[in-house]
C-alpha cells in the first residue's frame, strides 16, 4: 500500500532520530532532549550532530547529517532560528521528517515569519515533513519518542494509556500532560505542533484515527488550518473514539481594548463551536474541563443517553448536584414506584428514597451498593456517587465494594468524594485502584455530561 | 442596652453548656460532642446530662437539667426525637438556648412535623431560642464552642480565621469546614441551623454582621424564612462585610419528572438571586466557586473595579486566561505605550509585551518581578500571574519574590499555578506562605471574578 497523501506516521514509529545541534551542556535544550530518548528507552538509532563535539557522553557527535552513514527518519532540530534552514537545506532528501522546537520565528514577528517561510519552501522541495517551528514535538509511549525539551523532574511523564493529545500551544500540552502524570492516567501520544509550518492539527488527527493505541483524543486548538479538510478529518475520527476540543483563543487580536467589537469575537468562536458540532467532536469550555474528560474518559465510555442516578449521603451536596446536573441538561428523573418500593423495604425509613437517595448520615457502606444496585434497576445511563467521609460507619472498604459495583454494570459510576485530609486519603486510594474520583460536585457533574455528550 | 430582640450572641460566648443525653460510649453523637468541647478548648463549663449514669469520664453527669445549680447558657439535645420536646420542657426557664443535633423531625414526614410543632411551643412558652433540629450546630474558634458531633479525624476543625459560614446543610458545613482545614485557612465561626425551628439564617447573619471577628461571610441557603427581613439584615451586614452566597435547590420537590415546569422553577431562583443582587450579596454558582470564593477572600480584600493584569509564561495558559476573564465580564485591557516601551526595554526581545504578558519559556524569576512591577502602574485592578514551572531557570526563590510583590502593593495578585507533582510541591510551599494559589486557569479566574464583585 502506497503511503497516504499526509502520511506522518512514522513521526510515531522512527528507526533512526538525529539531534541536531545537540550538546554535552546540561540545561541546554537539545542535552535534555538526548537525556529524555535514553530515559524514554527508545530504542532506534540516535545520532548527535553537532560539528563542534567528537563525542557527546562517549557516543559519537557528528559533525553533520551527510556524515551520518544511513537515511534518518527524524531530525530534531535544536539550533538558533537563523541557521535552521540551512540546517534543512544541508539535510537534502536524507531525512523524512524534521521537528524544530526553536523558537524565534513567526511568533517574533515579521523576520521570523521570513525565516519560516524559507523552512517551508526548504521543506516542500527536499519533501520533508516538519513539525514545528517553536514547538514541544512528541511524546510517546509506544515508540518512546521525547522530544520534549523540559526536564522529567519538572515536567512528569505519564504512562503508556489510551489518550493522545494534541495541542498547538507547548505550555498546554506540558501542563496538562504533568497533571495526568500526576493522576497516574495513562497516554499513547502527545503532540505540540506550534507555529504549523507544516504538520498540522488535521494531520495529526488523520493519524490517530486509525490509531490502534488512541483510545480517546484530545486537541487544544487555537486556530484550525482548513477547516473543511478538518471537518471531514474529525467526522471520520469521531465514528471510531471519542474526540474532545477546546478553542482557546477566543477573542480576535487586537480587539480586546475595544468592547465594541464582541460580536464579532463571538461569531468567529461559534464559527469553530459549530465546526466542532458538525463532526461529533464533544467540545470542553476550557483547562478545568479538560482534565475532568481525561480522566473520566480514561476510564469510561461513552453513555447511551442522558439519565442520572444521584445517590449521597448529604442531603445538600445532593441537591447541588441535581442542580448542577439540570444546568448541564443532564436528567435527573425520578426513581419508578417499583424501585422505591424496593428501596423502602431494604433501607432504613430515614432514607430518603427519591433522585437524589440520600442515605444520611446514618449511612453505612452496605446501604451505598443497595441504593447503586437497585437504582440502578430504573435504567439510568450515569450514576454520581457521592460520598461524604464523615459519617463514622462509612470504612474504607466502600471503595472496594464500589470498585465491585462498577465491575457488574455497565453504567459509568463517577465518584464524587469532597473533603479535606481524611478524604484525600482515600481518594488516593480510589485512584491506586484506577477510579476516577472527582472532588468537587461540578466535576463529577462535568465528568457526567462529558460522557451524556 | 437591653438586648435586641433577635439577640442570639450568647450562642456564641457561652459561660455554660448542658450535654442532654450525654453517654460515655465512644461513637454516640453525645460522646463526640463532649470529646470536642473538650479538645477545642471550651473554658465554661460542661454539664453532662443523662439519669443513666452518675460519671461520665469521671464527670459529674446529672440526672436532669433541674438538677444542676445553676443556669445554662445552651443545652445541646441529642436525644431521640420522640423525647426532645418533653427534655426542653422539663428545661424551664432555666436555659438560654438550645442546639437540637437529633435528627427524625420534619425530614421524616407528618409525625416529624408534628414533633417539630411541639418544640415551638414549648421553646416559646419557655423562651428557648432554638437552633435545630437535625444541624450540627456551632463550630466556633473564638469561644472555643464545638457542637459538631462528626469526630475530628474525620472532618478537620480549620484554625482562627476570619470567615464565617452560615449552612443550613449539615454536610455542606462539615466539607467545607473540612476542606478550609485542609488549606489551612482560617474561621470565626461555623453554624448549622438544620430544619430552622426557631434560629435562622437572618438570625445569624445579623449577628455576625456586628461580630468583629468575622471579616467574610458566607452564606449557604437551601429557602429563606422572611424574605424581607433577610434582606434589610443582608444590605446592613455588606455595608460592613463581604457576603457570599450559594443558592442550592434550585428545582421545586416534585417537579423533576416534569421538565415543562423549567419556568416555573427558573422563576422561584430568580427571586433568591434578585434578593442577593439587592443586598449587595456575592452569588457564586456552587460549591467549587463558594470554596475559590472563601479562599481568595480569606486574604484579599474586594478589589475597586474590573480591570485585570495577566502575566504569564506560557502563552496557550495565557490565552485561556484571557478567554475565562472575558466570559466572567472581567477586562482585559491592553497596556500604555509609556508601559509597553518600559516594559520592552527591561525586557528581553521574546517576551511578548501586551496583555498578556507572555515572558515564555525563557522566563527566570526576575522578569516575573518586572512584569508585575511595570505592569501594575497601569492602574490595574486585579493581577492574575500565571506560573508554568517548566523553565529551568524558574526557582522556588520566586516564591519569596512574589510574596514581596503583593506585600509592596494594595492589588490583589492572584497566582495560578496549574501541574503536576513539582507544581504542587511548589504550591504547597505558596500556601505554607499565606497565599492563596490556584491551580487551573479558571479558578484563577472565579477568584478574580469574586474580587471584582
Amino acid at each position: 500500500m502506497p503511503p497516504k497523501k499526509n502520511d506522518i506516521s512514522f513521526f510515531f514509529n522512527p528507526r533512526s532520530i538525529a539531534v541536531i545541534g545537540a550538546s554535552p551542556i546540561p540545561g541546554k535544550l537539545s542535552y535534555v532532549i538526548l537525556e529524555n530518548l535514553k530515559k524514554g528507552g527508545f530504542l532506534g538509532a540516535i545520532y548527535p550532530v553537532n560539528p563542534k563535539y567528537k563525542f557527546i557522553n562517549e557516543k559519537r557527535c557528528y559533525s553533520s547529517i551527510a556524515e551520518i552513514g544511513s537515511d534518518i527518519d527524524i531530525a530534531v532540530i535544536a539550533l538558533p532560528a537563523h541557521v535552521v534552514a540551512e540546517s534543512l537545506k544541508s539535510a537534502g532528501k536524507k531525512v523524512k521528517g524534521a521537528i524544530i522546537v526553536s523558537s524565534g520565528f513567526k511568533e517574533m514577528g515579521d523576520e521570523g515569519i521570513k525565516l519560516e517561510q524559507d523552512i517551508k519552501e526548504i521543506a516542500e522541495k527536499n519533501r520533508i515533513r516538519v513539525m514545528g517551528p517553536n514547538c514541544l514535538g512528541i511524546y510517546d509511549t509506544i515508540s518512546n519518542v521525547d522530544t520534549f525539551f523540559i526536564p522529567r523532574d519538572r515536567i512528569g511523564r505519564p504512562d503508556k494509556g489510551g489518550i493522545s493529545i494534541i495541542s498547538q500551544s507547548g505550555s498546554f500540552a506540558g501542563t496538562i500532560m504533568d497533571e495526568l502524570a500526576y493522576e497516574g492516567i495513562g497516554v499513547a501520544r502527545v503532540i505540540s505542533y506550534g507555529n504549523r509550518v507544516d504538520v498540522g492539527e488535521t494531520d495529526c488527527l488523520e493519524f490517530l484515527t486509525d490509531d490502534d493505541a488512541t483510545k480517546v483524543v484530545a486537541l487544544y486548538i487555537e486556530s484550525i488550518d482548513d477547516g473543511r479538510r478538518f471537518i471531514d478529518a474529525a467526522s471520520r475520527c469521531t465514528r471510531k473514539k471519542p474526540v474532545i476540543a477546546v478553542k482557546v483563543g477566543r477573542r480576535d487580536a487586537g480587539v480586546h481594548a475595544a468592547r465594541s467589537h464582541t460580536g464579532a469575537m463571538t461569531g468567529r468562536y461559534e464559527i469553530y463551536s459549530a465546526a466542532f458540532k458538525k463532526a461529533g467532536i464533544i467540545e470542553v469550555n476550557g483547562y478545568e474541563e479538560l482534565k475532568d474528560a481525561c480522566r473520566v474518559l480514561n476510564v469510561y465510555s461513552l453513555a447511551k443517553a442522558k439519565r442520572v442516578l444521584i445517590i449521597t449521603d448529604g442531603g445538600g451536596i445532593g441537591v447541588r448536584i441535581a442542580d448542577a446536573c439540570d444546568n448541564s441538561g443532564l436528567e435527573v428523573t425520578g426513581l419508578s414506584e417499583e424501585i422505591k418500593k424496593s428501596l423502602s423495604s431494604k433501607l432504613p425509613p430515614f432514607c430518603s428514597v427519591g433522585n437524589p437517595i440520600d442515605l444520611t448520615g446514618s449511612v453505612t457502606d452496605e446501604y451505598y451498593i443497595t441504593a447503586l444496585e437497585e437504582g440502578l434497576k430504573d435504567g439510568f445511563d450515569i450514576a454520581i456517587v457521592t460520598v461524604l467521609w464523615g459519617p463514622p460507619q462509612l470504612s474504607e472498604e466502600l471503595v472496594d465494594k464500589l470498585k465491585g459495583a462498577i465491575q457488574r454494570h455497565n453504567t459509568p459510576i463517577i465518584i464524587c468524594s469532597p473533603g479535606g485530609k481524611f478524604t484525600k486519603k482515600i481518594n488516593s486510594i480510589f485512584e491506586g485502584k484506577g477510579m476516577p474520583v472527582f472532588s468537587t460536585p461540578e466535576s463529577a457533574v462535568r465528568a457526567a455530561t462529558i460522557l451524556a455528550s
